[in-house]
């Protein structure tokens, strides 16, 4: 009476998946809901952050050739000027030759600055300052768009938000996301031994497990799981629960029913509903697998063993998910690279360096301390144990995924 | 005025987060909503699961000794009974020498009859069934007591629900779990320069970026973030905050105010309320950290640049929601380790082995597919592509976790 397929390989079936299943509209949803979602659109940036020049050290505020041979020996001696009260709006603030003026991390750069002396090379009594060390323009201060320029893509479409788009999403006065609707994913149990979760079985009955993993493992995943309950033998209470649920959901998951003895139930179900694309697959656990498709929306029959139905839910239902909203990235916590340029760390403390990873290269990113950016660039951090004192380019490291 | 600590160690911190966080009180969630929470007590099993032998194959329920000399060269004879029409509940049908009776996976075995041979061995046209292969006692059997004895535990206190736990709870009739409470953790963001999300900077302003961060980072852990806002540079309103929010939370972050230019604010109001336990990390970024305890109650005063806050929560923020919890095991997603025994895998398809690992030692768990018991014994699994036949014993794997 149904066809059965060929077995089918995860990667063929995984495209299946992803042929069948429709990207979702978007809704807007505030900033914390927004954790955990996937983004419907570019997030571009609409104004230039941090928006002006900003100390990213305590120090004081200096232009940089008037101490330019400073050292330990030959200190420079500045004028120093009374900070305002507030400290951090120095616009109208203005520094000339042989002057300089205490600002705090996060102020402003007074006017005729352009860098920042750490306190730690500077003694300050009375109105002079002296000053050990020299700097270059710029540094240890944010220009106005370093962090993110007007128009700039914040956060690509897909993205999945993490606690780290969060912060660059506060940071732009983002505090509405466009995100893609959550996919409702309905749950069918099918088996004649099968009693809920609440009864006490009888000999040869057992409890539904399979509703219960499977609306977990879509609640963790993204999903918002809709459970329809058991349907024990009867083709026509098998049609009309999973008609209902096709008119309720974005998808069905059917448990059961899907080995040779008793295909019938979840494979003439499906195809009376719509039409069966495989019928096993090349994996095991999970090759009694069924995939469907009906008035438009996936149908997947999982096998009845639990732990075969959590494999195939890893690989069939994550991809689905993915599709439904369009996220473009999977990450595994953990990877394994070679390093692209050294990093010297300090002997005595630990050290987490944030690194970006590309197939096997792993690149170090020295981001200044204040840039947001490098919350959303990195992919995660390598860290150098306090006995350490660096990483050599070349060396093999181990990538902790955010 | 504030003494100011020698810079410690993270391991060190971590030990100072543990001893000043208590073990927060338990409350009981429905099975769904248990999941991500920690449970508060063992859970033991209050029944035998699966309660009966069970077959774990469609085939023939039989008396092994009868077949025990089936091949294909000389197959063994046996009287087909009449399978009952549920085909589940066999308590009281009974196989007698020579016969045998169809049954489902899932199916209880009927008396007398010792194992299951798949219907793959097995030719059936008529009153008799041709079998071409010997099955040992109890084989594609499962026993009543196999997956869960009564009394035994299913799950351990401090373990972290996934849909695997949900699976074996379904499985044992426990739709009420018993978890630790969340804890709610206060949010107060400080520093001069900061403006609310919603507003639009003027110069020298920026966002609180740290909070949203914070919030989402507590979320994302299983924490409940609690936001009380920006407090300035005024010393009384950070006392009357801290004060209300040590009040109405288990624990406090205090972002900002930490560093030595503003440390006034943050490690002051702790000394009003509590006192400083640490004060500096031998982290970078994440130096500028304060650890103490006010009421009884943890206060951790992390960096005000979102990307040391960041870091500063995965060192510190971490523990600190595990020992709410009492949680015991963090489990990072992929691993490698030595395989202990061979694994055979069948070339042509890809085969997921669920192993469990301890240290460096990567242990299969062959687990018949019916036991629900594998979701929470293991670890995770390897992945064997399917071209390969196999992995032998020494060989080093990945195991993907869970």
């Amino acid at each position: 009476m149904v066809l059965f397929f060929e077995v089918i390989r995860v990667d063929e079936a995984i495209d299946i998946i992803r042929t069948i299943t429709p990207r979702l509209d978007l809704e807007t949803v505030p900033l914390l809901e927004s954790l955990g979602r996937v983004t419907a659109s570019d997030i571009t940036s609409s104004e230039d952050i941090p928006g002006f020049r900003r100390s990213i050290k305590d120090g004081y505020a200096v232009r940089s050739q008037d101490i330019r041979t400073a050292s330990e020996v030959s200190p420079a001696i500045l004028k120093k000027l009374r900070p305002t009260t507030m400290g951090f709006q120095n616009e109208a603030r203005t520094i000339n030759e042989g002057e300089c003026m205490y600002i705090p991390t996060g102020a402003e750069l007074p006017v005729g600055a352009d860098a920042v002396v750490m306190v730690e090379y500077t003694e300050g009594a009375g109105p002079r300052v002296v000053i050990t060390k020299s700097v270059k323009p710029n540094e240890n201060v944010l220009l106005p768009d370093e962090d993110f320029r007007i128009g700039e893509r914040l956060i690509q479409q897909g993205t999945t938000i993490s606690p780290r788009e969060i912060g660059v999403l506060a940071a732009s006065g983002v505090f509405s996301v466009p995100v893609i609707r959550k996919p409702v994913i309905g749950i069918i149990s099918t088996g004649i031994e099968l009693v809920e979760t609440t009864a006490n079985p009888r000999r040869g009955e057992v409890r539904d497990v399979n509703s219960w993993v499977i609306a977990a493992f879509l609640t963790e995943h993204g999903g918002t799981p809709k459970m329809y309950g058991i349907v024990r033998d009867d083709p026509e209470e098998g049609y009309s629960v999973l008609s209902r649920a096709l008119d309720e959901c974005d998808a069905v998951l059917i448990s059961g029913g899907s080995s040779k003895d008793t295909k019938d139930i979840t494979a003439s179900v499906i195809t009376r509903l719509g039409k069966i694309l495989a019928h096993g697959l090349a994996l095991a656990p999970g090759k009694p697998t069924i995939i469907g498709t009906c008035r438009g929306k996936p149908v997947i029959g999982v096998p009845g063993h639990p732990s075969s139905t959590y494999i195939v839910l890893n690989v069939l239902a994550t991809p689905m998910i993915a599709q439904f909203s369009g996220t473009t990235r999977f990450r595994p916590a953990t990877g394994y690279g070679t390093l692209q340029e050294n990093i010297t760390s300090e002997r005595g403390r630990e050290e987490w360096f944030r690194v970006a990873r590309s197939g096997d290269t792993i690149t170090p990113l020295p981001g200044k301390s204040g840039l947001v950016r490098t919350l959303v660039e990195s992919d995660g951090f390598i860290r150098i144990p306090q006995d350490r004192e660096g990483v050599e380019a070349g060396e093999g490291v181990e990538v902790i995924y955010w």
